[in-house]
């Protein structure tokens, strides 16, 4: 025990959520609200009910009385009802985390911190730096304290080594920089992160619709948001659903089975499509063998572009405007990769089996795919995008397989069209 | 231009990129040294040096002693040496950057910025309250004082208002807190970003061997970093190099050529595969038209392990201890998804041709590939990292040829050894 007070907090909580609940509980049971507080800080917000739901309401208030409002938001949001009821009712400082419940997890609101440093802009600077230290304790301090109206409205932002070297009779207003960004309660976190990272802020002031501030959002919160989008996108676009790696079994099943599910119908489709040959390849075996050439490379084309596309857009550097833009530059790597790959499979087939057209039906089959991976790599996620759906969801499933059964069409098609010319 | 003169920084940052270079060479002269510094901190260090390269050493020289040292040195980088070396010299405040240009460019040491708030620890508060507020205005502030030993030493930090609050003759040394984490010069960005977001810390402090202090690094710092690195796995897991969205074509062309040759290469080797099986193909033409199946629901689940396994790694969830671990639950997964889809193509095999032992073989060798493509998922990028490389170099190309592979040769070799009883 004497050895686990020494921990930092964050590692602290990793300890306690891998524990078996009874061990975890005389844990808890032996540190001080405080401590256990604190861990609630560090603690991923996922997890967080695993630790809070057997600690009884009256212990649980008594702990979010001594954590950040935001950090109380995230662990209410994870018990049960009845559970967050009671807690709420125990807690002293309940009233500040009541309003953060409203607001979804993943917008500004539900990442914001709402106890900020903030002084009306009448302020003299002496009051407002004596303001600023009685509040020090409790908020989110930073260099600059922020400046509101009369109607709690943000102004701006004023450095507080201004206010310690301004006259003691100097109003705040006169020391206000005004070009501040700040973002609404409910702009999505992801689109909070991309504003921080572009004007390189360490914090961020969320307002709701009539410019009142509501709270302070950190370069901290943020780091998480950006990691965690990340990770998102990119099992999206493989078909891993929300999967941790050590989790249970049955939730890697439910999180990949849908998507080997599609998987699975779409093979059956390129199996279809192959199924409608299967004289011409009863003929030229050939065709068999070669077939995966058109296929993959299309494939590959297609996730290449893809994953160009859906990141761009994930980083906010591929505007709708440009959509038509990354289409037609795709299109031009296509017809160009095609071209090339084109050429070199239909020599090697040529040299392979000695049949000229075989060489020429590959080609043409090579080139036409990749022009295909090219458009449907950059048309699928811009137009998922436009249809306001997520531009990753397992977009990769449907490239792979439409580049596929094009490459069967194509390829097998053009050699049944030319089938008394091979062989 | 009084336009552009009202933009923010980042905006004027992304406008003069885009713009042609003369243009942007007419905007600049116009621009004041300082609003060109301010410019320059928010641009993206790859794109500096387009922007910085037609200034002459002597204005950018100016220009950059009005910009952070951490600015100064990533502009520096990218620019060609002599260009590097003249503007140096020019510069009054040259010999902060000089000492940055020493470090590479992905480790602590040049991601942080060399002016930092720092107070000895035997000041008095009132005289390092002073002591600050001199140095306020160029140095990165933030809520606390770094507080250093006689040797420039990180001992610790203070809070400002701790400070403030304090007797006049109370000693820094009676306020600091001292269970700060800090980061040695060449730690790895990645690895300062890591530790940022699990300690929820809005500064780092970064020190040599010594313990000696060197620099800050505040959490906007490592939001770019973040973005970057889980863009460079994304890319990397698909075959895309360092690629922008709208680069110029011929670096699309370079960055994914080589991959869409590795992909050749090994779409080459599926065929030779196939190919040693033309006997069997002309005889069950059947198999042709399955052989999809086999090989697309192996690539796919090989493709979520990986994901799931190069994320892992890159977020430090899997520690190298946990390896086996993984492997083992990989299999199992890859086993029980190989059964159920295995039983399920089977069935629709014998429906679809009326012949059992098409089923059979068909289900028999959906059920290995799954398996290996687990064991090949989990294995590879394990073996990667094993070896000193990134886990995430285009994986995902190996692996699907791989699970394309062992496809053919289970599924067509399991029909030849059985070919009597087919059809």
């Amino acid at each position: 025990m004497a050895q686990f007070d020494r921990l930092h907090p964050a590692d602290k909580d990793d300890l306690l959520v891998a524990l078996p609940q009874e061990t975890r509980q005389d844990i808890i049971g032996e540190m001080t609200y405080q401590a256990t507080a604190k861990v609630f800080e560090y603690i991923d917000p996922d997890k967080a009910d695993q630790v809070a739901a057997p600690i009884t309401p009256r212990v649980l208030a008594d702990i979010l009385d001594q954590a950040d409002p935001d950090v109380g938001a995230d662990v209410l949001r994870g018990i049960h009802d009845e559970q967050t009821a009671q807690t709420l009712e125990a807690m002293t400082r309940g009233h500040n985390v009541v309003p953060l419940l409203e607001y979804a997890d993943d917008t500004a609101g539900g990442l914001m911190n709402p106890e900020y440093l903030a002084v009306s802009r009448n302020l003299t600077a002496v009051l407002a730096l004596d303001a600023i230290r009685i509040r020090a304790r409790d908020a989110e301090v930073t260099s600059y304290a922020l400046v509101v109206d009369e109607d709690e409205r943000l102004v701006g932002h004023a450095a507080i080594v201004d206010l310690a070297l301004a006259r003691d009779d100097e109003v705040v207003a006169n020391l206000v920089t005004d070009d501040m960004v700040s973002v609404s309660v409910d702009t999505d976190q992801e689109e909070c992160a991309r504003i921080m990272q572009r004007y390189n802020l360490n914090e961020l002031p969320v307002v709701d619709a009539e410019g009142v501030l509501h709270g302070i959002i950190m370069g901290d919160d943020v780091l998480d948001v950006l990691k965690e989008e990340a990770t998102e996108d990119m099992y999206r676009l493989a078909g891993v659903g929300g999967e941790a790696v050590f989790g249970p079994l049955s939730g890697a099943v439910k999180s990949r089975l849908p998507w080997l599910g599609v998987n699975l119908a779409t093979a059956f489709l390129a199996a279809l499509a192959i199924g409608l040959f299967e004289t011409t390849i009863g003929r030229v075996v050939a065709l068999a063998v070669l077939l995966p050439l058109v296929t993959s490379q299309g494939g590959m084309g297609g996730i290449q572009t893809l994953t160009l596309a859906v990141r761009s857009m994930a980083l906010g550097e591929l505007p709708s405007a440009q959509g038509m833009k990354l289409v037609s530059r795709e299109l031009m790597l296509g017809a160009a990769h095609g071209l090339l790959f084109g050429l070199l499979v239909g020599i090697a087939a040529y040299a392979w089996k000695g049949d000229y057209m075989l060489g020429v039906v590959l080609a043409i089959a090579m080139l036409c795919n990749m022009v295909i991976a090219g458009l449907t790599g950059a048309g699928v996620p811009l137009l998922l995008r436009k249809a306001g759906q997520d531009p990753a969801v397992s977009s990769a499933v449907f490239i792979t397989t439409f580049t596929d059964i094009m490459g069967i069409l194509l390829f097998l098609g053009i050699a049944t069209a030319v089938i008394e010319r091979l062989g």
